[in-house]
């Protein structure tokens, strides 16, 4: 494994989960109460930075800052089951560090454990289907149009954060990093475990039924070499 | 036929109803009444996915998503009738199953009927111009600058959710299955019938008169494989 | 000159300017009086059509859609007087044209005359301003990354609808077919003539100025084959 | 040093910082009070032109319209001593005539001081962050994906101004400019200093720090050629 591939996994992390967070803060704060203007910021931070991201990142670990993408690359046999760990830990270490540097900006307490309820059976199929449609896309666009990886994720998340009920989570990572802030973009921790598993279920339908659509063969090598 | 067109042309539909039906009952409910911020919402979340379909299902079916666009290019010899007729099954099928499944996440009942009336002569020239401009765009770039398909169709969808007094539905599969749907997208069944016409209508003439500014030649045969 | 050349202009302007004055018209409906939030949808719409137009029809007119942008291609040679003349004829029928389309679909009476005042010094100097920087635009991206002509006009007009005091009208026809509509977009027919002023004085310094940026050299032959 | 480059440095800057400027006047002005709605308009077109002008311009100067980023390229070596103090001088010239240019446009005296005070420790750390992130996506993209430079630097800014709670100046000669308007974009000349010290430190730990995540190796040429 490229050794520069757990720090870029890690820093991506930590600027990506910063962001969510950030934005989510700010926008809250200046949106005047109407939640839509807010999302709207917040929608066009996480899609900006994402592309960013997968830009400089991708050629470097893949970019996933995902486990639920971790997860079904490696069952795709593009990253080794050790590496994968690594990945993992550095997703949560850095996402963790990138919620409390949004902390840190916005002169909040660094730690906090969010009160926000979300849950019930639409926002678990929410994330089923926001996870199944990022699995997919990256699956899929890394297979027929890899130049497009970055855009396609970026659009893809943009679209998500309005389409599903759950506003799109779509990453363990960033569900247990969320849960510790107190913010626009929070979840109370109680929340989290329905939320990993519905996204787990989304992951792997993805990986199964992608053959359906997709024809096997060479993915992009650059995007996976982390392995 | 390629046997993965049929499978990706439901998969698509799927995904992209799920967003028109999914991100307008999320902007609706959380715009606070201004309909233009819902709007935008809305119009964001329809052109990034779109983006994202049209990018890694086009080399697979072409991407139609839309029987209005399937039409036309079986006039112009890209795809065989019985292959139309297939895709055109699986854009109805697989596109209701996106309104209900965007009602399975916002936790409303699946099955609705829309009570929105949309109609008049304004309405219907603003669908026979949608479609014309959404052909003429798809006929125009796969023939001028065939790498540039799906940033165009996504952009021109963006342009004529605003430019168009109907919002631009300008895809008779999307017109029936928003019927499907009670909710800031729907349109109610009884107004069905003369929104489809006036598609079919404007593709027709875009088919016509592409002619008199796109000259003839080889289509970009990755988008038409499908028949 | 190419024979589609002059109906390109034409369609061109038309399906612009309809989208100008309709998502000007529909923003405007539905903003509930907030007008930034009817700019963003004016900015959306316009943005993302001149892409889709500069994309598919750059290769065959050239997609000026603008008189001033003629004018400058011409004096530097790219186009001949006479093509450059039909040019703006398409340019000006061809979007007043657009105009009335969008009043026909918004259901308003087609023939109308704007009463809205826009003018005074402030607002000549930012149509100067627009005009020079999208002519500039042309040049310097047609110059050192032709690839990038659609995205670049794009989205120096999205700027320029935000930091011009003006909006950026920065086109001779659309101004002229502005002052046909009395809706969000108008002008005034009054201050037609002190804009287009501005806006060729833009054009011009942009001219004559370019070469202290950009090197002298060969353009973008797809772009300029009108001549 | 290409004698194109100081010019364009001074161009791009006086470009930019109106755009900064005047679309924070004219969002400010629209917006009705809500903060949130004007710092969408503002974000939109500041991250529009970056595009534009870092594609036109990259080629002749790198357009780096930032003293941070002049800074570190030239610790890098990608730019000599003498050509960096002149970039830098042109960029505080022409971003300070961008900001009269904005002042004459919108009707205000061209001579203002702000009256804004940004800071604290969440605005410094805010400034540090975003410099950090700007600089570590230059480098990054520069050395991974240098196609990618003008997109990603636009987006990152457009994230940015969302993200950070002191909206992401992370510009020297912008945070200067800024100092000469009393408007949406302002700051009080005495809070200048800090935020200053803060990009310098953000960026200089990107310098310091993005061998851990990117390989050494050749730059792109035609992003540096300043040197």
């Amino acid at each position: 494994m490229n050794r520069r591939a757990v720090p870029a996994e890690a820093l991506g992390s930590l600027l990506l989960f910063a962001t969510v967070i950030g934005s989510g803060i700010m926008a809250d704060r200046i949106a005047g109460g109407n939640i839509a203007i807010a999302l709207l910021g917040n929608t066009l931070a996480t899609g900006a930075i994402l592309f960013v991201l997968v830009t400089m990142l991708g050629p470097v670990s893949g970019a996933h800052m995902n486990p639920a993408v971790t997860l079904v690359l490696c069952m795709r046999g593009h990253i080794r089951v050790d590496a994968a760990l690594a990945y993992v830990a550095a997703q949560l270490v850095g996402g963790i560090m990138g919620v409390w540097l949004a902390h840190l900006m916005f002169d909040v307490p660094l730690l906090q454990l969010s009160t926000k309820l979300r849950g019930g059976g639409g926002q678990w199929a929410g994330e089923a289907v926001a996870t199944f449609g990022l699995v997919l896309t990256i699956i899929g666009t890394m297979r027929m149009r890899p130049e497009s990886v970055p855009t396609s994720v970026a659009l893809y998340i943009v679209a998500a954060y309005w389409f599903t009920s759950s506003t799109s989570f779509a990453n363990p990572a960033i569900t247990v990093a969320r849960s510790l802030s107190d913010s626009f973009a929070g979840i109370a921790p109680s929340c989290v475990p329905a939320f990993v598993a519905a996204q787990m279920v989304g992951a792997v339908i993805a990986h199964i039924f992608s053959g359906l659509v997709f024809p096997a063969g060479p993915q992009n090598a650059a995007l996976v070499d982390g392995g």
